[in-house]
C-alpha cells in the first residue's frame, strides 16, 4: 500500500485513530484461528458511517482491501488480513443508540459487546436470545457479519432471526439503509439476510437494529449422564418427540467430561460416555413440567444418573462443567482447533461416533461437545501447530469430519463461518453451481474485490474424499 | 413465441400437460389483481424437477419468459404473464414427500395447498404457523415465492422463518439444492433467504423443506370495541408493554365493521370506531392469564365493550366478523383493491388516520382492517375499474398511502409482494442504490431476464409525492 495514503486516511479518522507501527500491525495480524497470520498495512478506528464511507471511497479508488474486525474472536480466519490492506475497528462505534420498547427493537453501533447489549435489555425485562459462547468479548457487528449462533439456537434461532434493519456502506461507497422496525416487509429481495453472515465480503455494517422479545420469567436446569452415546441421542430425540423444545440441550462426550474433571475437580463421573445439560425457560408451570419430563425421559432412556437444580445457584454449578469445556480442553495441548460441523438432530450419535473413529484413524486427539438440540457439534482437536507432521494428520481428520457431516445431510459450519480456513471445503456443501451463484453475487456487488478478499471463495477447492466407511 | 416450440415442450411434459387453446390461455391471463391482464403463449404442468430443468433450458436458449404460478391469488400482478411466454403450473407437483418428526421438518412439492399442509401436520400435533388469508387455496410454492405472512406473524414470524431447504432450477437450467434439515448453517451467503420472496424472478422452486414446531395445546379469544382509533392503538401498545406477544391481534375500522354488519347481521356495534380481536395460544395457564390481562388492558384504555369467548364455538363466532371482512367489503363495489402498507406497530393509529384523510382528499372509498400487532394494515379500496376517472383518483390515493407508510418508517408491502403493480414504488422504499443492488443481483443470476420479467423492476419509478401534511 502506498505510504502516502496514510495522510488522507488520517484526515478522515484523526491522528489518534490510526495505527501503523509494526507492533500495532502485528497485534491485528491474527484472530482466534490457529495457523493464520498476516499483517495489515494500517488499522483505522472510524467514528461514524460517514467516515467509513470516505474510507471505502479511497479503498475503492486505490483497490485496497478492507477487513472489518470486531473483537477478533473469529475461528475460521475470517478477520485475518491475509491480503494486507486496512483493518477497520469499531471501538469508536460502540454505542447503544435507542431502545424502542413499543416496537421491541434496539438500535446499536457494531462495536457494542454482545453481553453488554444482552445485559442492557434484560434490565428492561426484554431478551436478545442469540448467545455465542464468545459473547463476553465478541461484538454485535461481528455476530451479525457471521450470523452467530449459540446455546439457545434450538428454541430461539440465531442472529439472523433478530436483525430487523442495517445501515451498510457498499463497496462503491454508497450508504444503504435496509429493513426497518417492521414485523413484515416483502419489498424486494431480502438484502438484509444476504448481508447477515456475509463475513464482511459484501459491505461494511455501520448500524444495526435488532428485534427483542419479552424476557422469560422462569428457568430450570437439569443434567443427565449416560453409559452410551446412543442413550443420550435417544434422549434428545425423545424430548423432541414429546413436543418439548428446550432452551438449551448441551452435550459433552467422555473426552470432554474427563478434561473438565481434570481441570475443575467438581466430581464429574469420568466413566460416563456422555452428558446432557438440559434447560427450559418460559412461564413457571410449563418450565417445571418440561424439566420434570426431560429428566424422566433421560432416566427411561438409560441415564445412569440425573440431577435437577433446585435453585439458580445449583443450576450455575451444573452449568460450570459445560462452560469450562473449551478452557479445560485448551490447556491440554499448545493448539486448540474448535470446529463446528453440524448435522440434522437425528444424526448426532452417528456423527459423534464417526468423529471418534476418524480421530483414531488419523491418530489425533479430538473430543466433542456442543449443542445437541440443534445438531451443532464442536469437535475440538488438541494439537500443536509446530508439529507439521501431526498438523497434516489433523487437517486430514478435519476434512473427513466435514465430509461425513455433509454425507449425513449436514454442513461444514453451523455458527463459526467459512472465513479463509474453510473456504476450500465450501464447494462440498454448495456444489459448483452454488459457488458460481455466490461468486456472481459477490462480483455484482464488489467487482473490485476489496471487501475482505480471500474469504469464502477459495483459490482451489479440496479434492473430495473417498466416501467414509463409518 | 415460435409455434414450432410446442413440440419440444410437449415431448417434455406430455400431451395432456400442455394448454394452448385461446380459452385456456385466457384463463391464465390474470391473477387476483385488478386491472392487469395478458395472455401467455403456453401453459405447462411439469411433473418433476427434471422436467422443469428441461423446460428452462429451452426457455434460456430461446429467451422465453417463464412465470411460475401457484393458485394465482397474487394481489400485485406477480403472476400475470405481461410479457407472454410460459406459465408454469404445479398441479402435478402437489405431493407431501416426507414428514420428519425427529428433525421437525416437512418436505413438500410446491403445488401443495397451504391449508392441506397445515391440516396434515396438525394431525401429528405439529404446527406450521404462517397462515396467509388465502391459505385455503394458495400453494406453499406461491407462499415461499412471496414470503407470505398472515395473522400469526407477530408471534410466529412469516414464511421465510420456516424455510429450511429448497431445490431450485436456476435460469441457466442448473439444479441447486440449498440448505438442509439444520437449525444452524452459515456455509456461505444466505441464498435460501434470497430465493424466498424473490417472486419467481431468480429461479423456479421445485421442492421445499419447512421447519415445524410443536402444536400449542391451548388457545383463547377475546374481542374489544373502541370509540376511538387512539384507544385501540394504546391497547395494542400496552399489551406489548406488558410483555405479552399474542398470536393474533387483529384490527377493523368503522367502515369495515359497518360493511361486515351489512353483510352478516351478527350484531356488531356500528358506532364503534375500532375493533380489536385478540388471541393467545400456548399452555393453558399462560393463555388464560394473557387473555385476561389483554381484556383488562382494553377496558383500562377505554374499550366500550369486551367479550371473552368461553368455548371454541364462541371463539369462532367472535372471529367470524374479521374473517368476513374482505368478502363483506368486496360485495359493495365491482372492484376491490386490497393493499398492505405496513408500519412499525407504534405508528398504527397515525397510519389509519392518514388513510382516512387520504380517502377523503381523493373522494374514494377506503376502509382498513389488518394485523395490528405487526403493523401490517390492509387498506381496502372499493371502486370500479371501468370508471377511468375514479381509478385515477384511486391510484393517487394509494400512492399517497405508500408514501405515508414509508415516511412513518414502514414499507409499501408487508406480505403481498411487489409484482408488477408496486414495482414503480419500490424505489421509494429502497432508494436508488437499493434498486441498483437488486438489479445487480438479478442480472448476475438471470442475465437473459427470462424469469418472470417485468416484475419487481419497473421501467420507470413514480415521481415522489410532496410530503403529506396529515
Amino acid at each position: 500500500m502506498d505510504a502516502n495514503l496514510a495522510k488522507p486516511f488520517t484526515s478522515i479518522v484523526g491522528e489518534s485513530n490510526i495505527k501503523n507501527s509494526q507492533a500495532q500491525l502485528l497485534a491485528y495480524s491474527y484472530d482466534a484461528t490457529a495457523n493464520f497470520q498476516a499483517k495489515p498495512d494500517m488499522v483505522l478506528s472510524p467514528k461514524s458511517t460517514e467516515e467509513i464511507r470516505d474510507i471505502v471511497k479511497i479503498c475503492s479508488k486505490e483497490r485496497i482491501p478492507i477487513i472489518s474486525r470486531g473483537s477478533g474472536t473469529n475461528l475460521a480466519a475470517g478477520t485475518v488480513p491475509t491480503q494486507g490492506g486496512i483493518v477497520l475497528l469499531f471501538n469508536n462505534m460502540n454505542k447503544i443508540l435507542e431502545l424502542d420498547e413499543e416496537n421491541l427493537t434496539i438500535t446499536v453501533q457494531p462495536g457494542v459487546i454482545t453481553q453488554d447489549l444482552s445485559n442492557f435489555v434484560e434490565k428492561h425485562n426484554l431478551f436478545y436470545p442469540p448467545d455465542p459462547s464468545s459473547m463476553k468479548i465478541s461484538t454485535i457487528g461481528g455476530n451479525v457479519s457471521e450470523n452467530s449462533g449459540g446455546l439457545r439456537g434450538l428454541k430461539y434461532g440465531v442472529t439472523k432471526d433478530y436483525v430487523k434493519a442495517l445501515t451498510v456502506v457498499l463497496p462503491n461507497g454508497e450508504v444503504l439503509k435496509l429493513g426497518g422496525k417492521l414485523a413484515k416487509d416483502v419489498a424486494g429481495y431480502d438484502l438484509l439476510s444476504l448481508l447477515v453472515g456475509s463475513e464482511g465480503t459484501l459491505g461494511i455494517i455501520t448500524e444495526i437494529t435488532l428485534k427483542l422479545i419479552p424476557l422469560p420469567i422462569s428457568k430450570k436446569t437439569g443434567i443427565a449422564y449416560f453409559n452410551s452415546l446412543e442413550d443420550a441421542a435417544r434422549t434428545v430425540s425423545s424430548i423432541i418427540a414429546h413436543k418439548i423444545i428446550p432452551v438449551t440441550l448441551e452435550f459433552m462426550d467422555k473426552g470432554t467430561i474427563g478434561a473438565v474433571e481434570d481441570f475443575m475437580k467438581i466430581g464429574l463421573p469420568r466413566d460416563a460416555e456422555a452428558m446432557l445439560l438440559m434447560e427450559q425457560d418460559g412461564n413457571a408451570e410449563q418450565v417445571e413440567r418440561d424439566i420434570q419430563t426431560m429428566i424422566a425421559i433421560a432416566e427411561k432412556e438409560g441415564a445412569t444418573s440425573t440431577v435437577m437444580a433446585s435453585s439458580d445457584e445449583e443450576a450455575e454449578v451444573l452449568k460450570t462443567g459445560r462452560r469450562a469445556a473449551l478452557s479445560a480442553l485448551a490447556r491440554k495441548r499448545p493448539t486448540t482447533i474448535l470446529e463446528d460441523a453440524t448435522v440434522p438432530r437425528s444424526e448426532i450419535s452417528k456423527m459423534v461416533r464417526a468423529i471418534q473413529e476418524i480421530a483414531e484413524k488419523y491418530n489425533v486427539q479430538i473430543t466433542t461437545f456442543g449443542h445437541a438440540g440443534d445438531g451443532n457439534l464442536h469437535p475440538t482437536c488438541l494439537t500443536d501447530v509446530r508439529d507439521k507432521e501431526e498438523m497434516e494428520r489433523v487437517e486430514q481428520a478435519l476434512a473427513e469430519i466435514f465430509h461425513v457431516a455433509i454425507e449425513l445431510g449436514g454442513t461444514i459450519t453451523g455458527e463459526h463461518g467459512v472465513g479463509e480456513m474453510k473456504a476450500p471445503y465450501l464447494e462440498w456443501k454448495l456444489g459448483e453451481s452454488g459457488i458460481d451463484l455466490m461468486k456472481a453475487i459477490k462480483n455484482s456487488i464488489d467487482p473490485l474485490n476489496i471487501m475482505n478478499p480471500g474469504k469464502l471463495f477459495a483459490k482451489e477447492t479440496k479434492m473430495r474424499l473417498v466416501i467414509h466407511n463409518g
